[in-house]
């Protein structure tokens, strides 16, 4: 294992080593997709920790996780199938390695995570360290604030490595930034510094002369006390991409028991010139970097262009995820009427009912995982109220291969069960726009989910109204497949061509329904069909979801309804792609068509 | 209405005031329960605030909202029915009076709140002020951090004014509240400060003389630029208790239109000698200032004492409502397996996490309404991971008089979509110990919930097991009910007492079962009484809720079941007794009672 071996290795062998490092995760992003920038930035600083510390004993937290690969090639793991099925997390998973600590997918957990696993090391008088290995734009993040504020003191022997690369996702604006980087701001050692950069390769004597010099101007003006306050001895700013003097500085930390916060500055996309240029494009890529225009994201992005157009009231908000969403171009269209609160999903959303009661029709853009954090806003701040905020749940349902802590499965549970919030899920990116229209014109606060990846165009043209909540795609006499969600509505169509193609009388019994309205349902076409035979098909859990409120429905009234739900099985899906995802929860075509067969519907 | 009127008061005419509404809150929530100690601080702040700023334009936002009685009576508010059904909330609530700006009954969201509306008004050319009053607690919860931290500009005409009494709801060890009181807290100040509250009822010329002296001393020790740095003009500390100085300084703050931090230090239950000394206990109150013995959390507390006393891994953590969910003597009797992370749900579950890592077995007390600020964690953290955290729901179904902001009528659809966590609803406190127990040996994540005040004992004796996940409490033939709950399974047996005393043959009839694991279901027990006539009932929502759950599993199996969910209506339920909200849900005994004759089962 390269993690034992490399405790050996010398400077200059560190320095070669990171060379290929770096070399492989360019290569290897190519062919998967993945996070890029970041990990290309913290290739130094994962060696150094890992030339300084024994992480078969000592605890590697990382915060978020999308700086792990480094990481995980030094500990036996081969990116080659980085993602996809069977092949590496993109994030670190205690399943796939003891030297990853715990799973990390979402931001600001990783502080929380060490202090809590200090306490139980401390009680039970262990001793290993604990590194946390955090990103400044996790840090500005609720739940690591919480963490740093939450006491005055910090267990011993626990270390808060910042990687600071002086930006968020996309753009960081953040007062927190600024009071971390107040030392590394100050002109006179920008001056120094960019001078050093100069001689950045140079490992003459004269070159590590300087460093050291380096060092003592770092303490002369870096009185950060803002750490102090917070229990941590502060140390930095330290070069991230200079392993000299990171292995340096970590012995010496190594060598104390005190709480420590190391401040570390990197380069995002370091060693690439293009993610240098331009870290954010970079940041998570598909394979081969490419992008859709025919996704539900670009939708969205030219629908809120569109509409903002001709309503002034209309604002964007998001939380470090303004690509992703599809938001690149209304921010830079409308500026004053764009807001990017960095990664703080649970303020975003407070900050979107202050503006929905100020006038505004703000408009929430947020993956499906990253909604989970402002459940409590979402029905405290707007819902109670009933503003009119409209929530676009990106992502929602299977995300392919960011995996088990970014799957959009649970969003429609937990939205369902708040009052007053309706819940959308058009079935195209034509639909999106209807559905918007429409939850737009209601005034009340609503959310429409849809997936990731590339939505087709499947026609239909009943446009959605208080009176025709649900569209019939396909009429059919007998049984009645009730469909929510593209995916779902899509493979449901696809069935029932097969099915027909297969035996006729299918095109006459067999409807197939697009319920773009999850809530409230179509409870007029349910009271309609209660005789049918009926079933419900989604991609998504059926504890809680689409299917469970048309069988609440039912046993609510105590009608005994001929009616079975299709949904994913209640676990965990890894990284693969959505369609192998769907293949794992007998979701597809296949399943429905072979289902629909067996129970001779 | 007071509040127009007071704007021409003299500052003798609002200290008799302050004085008389004092009196006033401490008559009214011996009446009715409520917040007491931190109402009795905000006395002199609000007046203040009154005094110079006017709600019916300028807007008032309160954070959490426990400190706004005074504000209500100010705007025509009459406490006397205060959180009783009809009466008063005690929380502000925009449809309460004009006056409320925001719904408030959750902490840290103030800031955000005020942020989002000030955008709405600048770019609608407003000129509106906009205040926000928020709690030290509060703001060291992540929400509030987030906003005060995402931006280095804050928008102009907008005050942010610190409420700072020195604690949480119980202790404050907060490294935030070091750096406020940073100023505060220096000798010099301090010592100063206390000469002067000697003379702090002093009104002579030298009395006002000396409070002028004591401001430029403040100017000359103040230099926080922590929150000059987020983009605040700081200003403080003001004495809260002292109106001439409050309006002196506010009426300077309304003068400038620059983004304002008022730091404010008032003394918690000010004016009530029992609440000054023990501010804690009397936080929030019931009816008279009495506790129950025979409560849920009490019967935690007692447990968790002797578990802990067997099991040295048992830790107990709780996020500012160490009192509420009964670990007061938890925390004296094992200090270092305690820990009160302030109000800081989100990482406190995340520390949690990292605990169960480190070989400990944690119990997280909260209240489900504030468990909704987790969810994310409980799913990212804990249960990806399969970490042995055991939730302790308390507050969960109708809370009672704190309303609509604090109902724990969520948890369930949410917790129940989450893999791999089981989900308990002990019927009653001996069962909580038996159902902790089944929890705690699984060595997998658990939720138990349970609601607030007297639970009643309802004997029963077959332990929870594998093979025995649900209880029969009364044996019948042909319906079932099915209960899951305290209320609803005391309800649904009281139910059977009173039909069958009405008419024997529901004794033989009617069973009544106790559905104390809600996750994973008796499977075993439903697929035996699939052809029966079956009633799931529950005192929470029907969304997502335990019925939702039976439904979802006849419903995946295809299995057409004579089922009828009873539960409640989709929809925020107000301030009221638990037993009037029961009924306003029409979840009564009668209800029941009503139904299942109707039903003629």
């Amino acid at each position: 294992m390269l993690a034992e071996e490399i405790r050996t290795y010398s400077i200059k062998q560190l320095e070669s080593l990171a060379a290929d490092l770096r070399r492989e995760i360019i290569e290897k992003v190519k062919d998967s997709g993945g996070h890029l920038s970041s990990n290309l930035g913290a290739v130094e600083l994962t060696l150094a920790l890992h030339k300084v510390f024994d992480f078969s004993q000592d605890k590697l937290i990382f915060d978020v996780g999308h700086q792990s690969y480094t990481h995980k090639m030094l500990t036996g793991r081969d990116l080659s199938k980085l993602r996809e099925k069977g092949g590496v997390s993109g994030f670190p998973d205690p399943d796939e390695s003891g030297y990853d600590a715990f799973v990390a997918g979402h931001s600001g957990t990783s502080v929380a995570l060490g202090i809590g696993y200090c306490a139980a090391r401390d009680l039970a008088g262990g001793t290993e360290k604990v590194v946390c290995f955090i990103g400044d734009a996790s840090l500005g993040n609720g739940v690591a604030l919480e963490s740093v504020f939450a006491s005055e003191t910090k267990p011993n022997n626990f270390i808060l490595v910042l990687n600071d690369n002086g930006m968020s996702i996309s753009k960081n604006n953040s007062a927190l930034y600024k009071t971390i980087s107040k030392a590394t701001a100050k002109k006179r050692y920008r001056k120094f510094n960019s001078f050093l950069s100069r001689t950045f390769k140079e490992t003459s004597a004269f070159g590590r002369y300087l460093r050291k010099v380096k060092y003592s101007v770092k303490g002369w003006l870096n009185k950060n006390d803002f750490f102090e306050r917070c229990g941590f001895k502060y140390i930095g700013p330290v070069n991230g991409h200079d392993i000299s003097e990171l292995v340096s500085v970590l012995e010496n930390i190594k060598a104390i028991d005190k709480p420590v916060f190391l401040h570390v500055v990197t380069r995002k996309g370091m060693g690439y010139p293009a993610a240098e240029e331009d870290p954010s494009r970079y940041h998570g890529v598909g394979k081969n970097f490419t992008e859709s225009e025919h996704s539900f994201s670009a939708a969205l992005g030219r629908l809120l262009c569109d509409r903002a157009e001709r309503d002034g009231r209309i604002a964007a908000l998001t939380a470090a995820m303004k690509d992703g969403v599809g938001l690149t171009a209304f921010a830079e269209k409308f500026p004053e009427r764009f807001f990017d609160a960095g990664i703080s999903e649970s303020s975003l959303v407070a900050m979107a009912a202050g503006m929905a009661k100020g006038g505004l029709r703000p408009v929430v853009c947020l993956y499906s995982t990253f909604l989970q954090r402002a459940l409590d806003q979402i029905a405290h701040d707007v819902c109670i109220s009933a503003l009119p905020v409209i929530f676009c749940v990106d992502r929602a349902g299977f995300v392919g291969s960011d995996g088990k802590t970014h799957q959009g499965l649970f969003d429609l549970a937990f939205l369902r069960t708040v009052p007053g919030l309706s819940v959308f899920e058009p079935k195209d990116c034509a639909e999106l726009a209807d559905v918007f229209d429409f939850a737009l014109a209601s005034g009340k606060p609503a959310a429409i989910r849809y997936p990731n990846g590339y939505a087709k165009n499947l026609g239909g043209t009943a446009r959605i109204s208080e009176t025709m909540l649900w569209e019939t795609l396909s009429e059919g006499k007998e049984a009645y497949v009730l469909a929510s969600g593209a995916r779902a509505v899509a493979r449901a169509l696809e069935a029932k061509k097969q099915l027909s193609a297969e035996d006729g009388a299918y095109a006459e019994k067999l409807a197939v329904v697009n319920c773009r309205s999850v809530k409230p349902l179509d409870e007029a076409f349910l009271k309609k069909i209660a005789e049918k035979e009926i079933v419900c098909f989604e991609e998504g859990y059926t504890a809680g979801g689409f299917g469970s409120a048309v069988a609440e429905f039912y046993a609510k009234r105590g009608v005994c309804a001929r009616l079975t739900l299709i949904g994913a099985e209640n676990t965990f899906f890894a990284h693969a792609s959505t369609e192998e995802q769907a293949q794992q929860a007998c979701l597809t075509v296949n399943h429905l068509v072979k289902f629909i067969k067996n129970r001779n519907l």
